[in-house]
């Protein structure tokens, strides 16, 4: 059975979405999307900092669309893990965890990694919108998820996806 | 460079005194080395489960001795990860970090990984005192560290160690 490591925020957590609003509350006009296409996350909102150490910010996370149909079929033909990079914020695993259990709960905490680097993760496929990721990944397939951040780059040796139908065309 | 993947409890983080001493608390007698050696934690402490979830159970673990000197000098020399099951108990993460921020203040958060299973990481040494965990382990050298509930079982492929000094032999 081959193993996915499933990244989650900017794959099955709408971080942008939560982004955009806090912004807006702060600034008082929504951004669009073609304003932060293309740059780093960090230099489009400049209170992202504050808001990651905000309690509640993971915890109330939008589920990307179709996410949660279809990672339910993958969990049943694959060896599905939930890779998250959760360590850098304090509150951010209890809330990821809490977030998982209610939007997620057919995945077992024993298929749960929280971690800084996902540079000692071993699987065969890896879901993530980050290059950081993906670039040191040593398995077969890294997929590229398009999130305005990453949009105008180059895949490189990934296949790019923009959103979880052509996921469920790739895999299922 | 190489890269370890080192267990917390019963590693670095002194699980069995603090059951000893939880266990005293409520029955009025110190249970002995000899009665708990070879028996799995879950058979001689009765209350191991309520403890486990208690606030502050992971945060006021003891530092095993030797450890800290000598993970200090090992993560000068290698790629070394803290890899710690903590998805079970909903306080564990939390804790586990503020522990670790304390005693093991030279190890950042990039270098921690909390996970439910480990057979997902990808490491050439693996520092654990859970058969469960070495068994799955696909890296070079597995390394059994001696409490009191594996102290009878043979080590099989792994090598067996009962202190820091002699990791300190083995590594450095």
């Amino acid at each position: 059975m081959q193993r996915i490591a499933l990244d989650m925020d900017g794959v099955i957590a709408d971080v942008y979405e939560q982004l955009f609003s806090l912004d807006e509350k702060d600034f008082g006009r929504r951004r669009t999307l073609d304003e932060v296409t293309g740059k780093p996350e960090k230099e489009i909102f400049p209170n992202i900092r504050k808001y990651l150490f905000e309690p509640g910010f993971f915890r109330t996370l939008p589920v990307i669309a179709g996410s949660r149909e279809i990672v339910r079929e993958l969990y049943d033909r694959y060896d599905l893990y939930i890779v998250s990079a959760a360590m850098e914020f304090p509150l951010s695993p209890g809330e990821k965890q809490a977030w998982l259990q209610e939007h997620f709960p057919f995945i077992p905490w024993q298929k749960t990694v929280f971690c800084g680097s996902k540079q000692i993760i071993q699987a065969d496929i890896m879901i993530d919108d980050h290059f950081k990721n993906l670039d040191h990944f040593t398995g077969s397939t890294g997929i590229l998820f398009t999130q305005p951040h990453n949009a105008l780059a180059d895949a490189g040796r990934n296949k790019r996806v923009h959103n979880w139908e052509e996921i469920a065309r790739l895999l299922l």
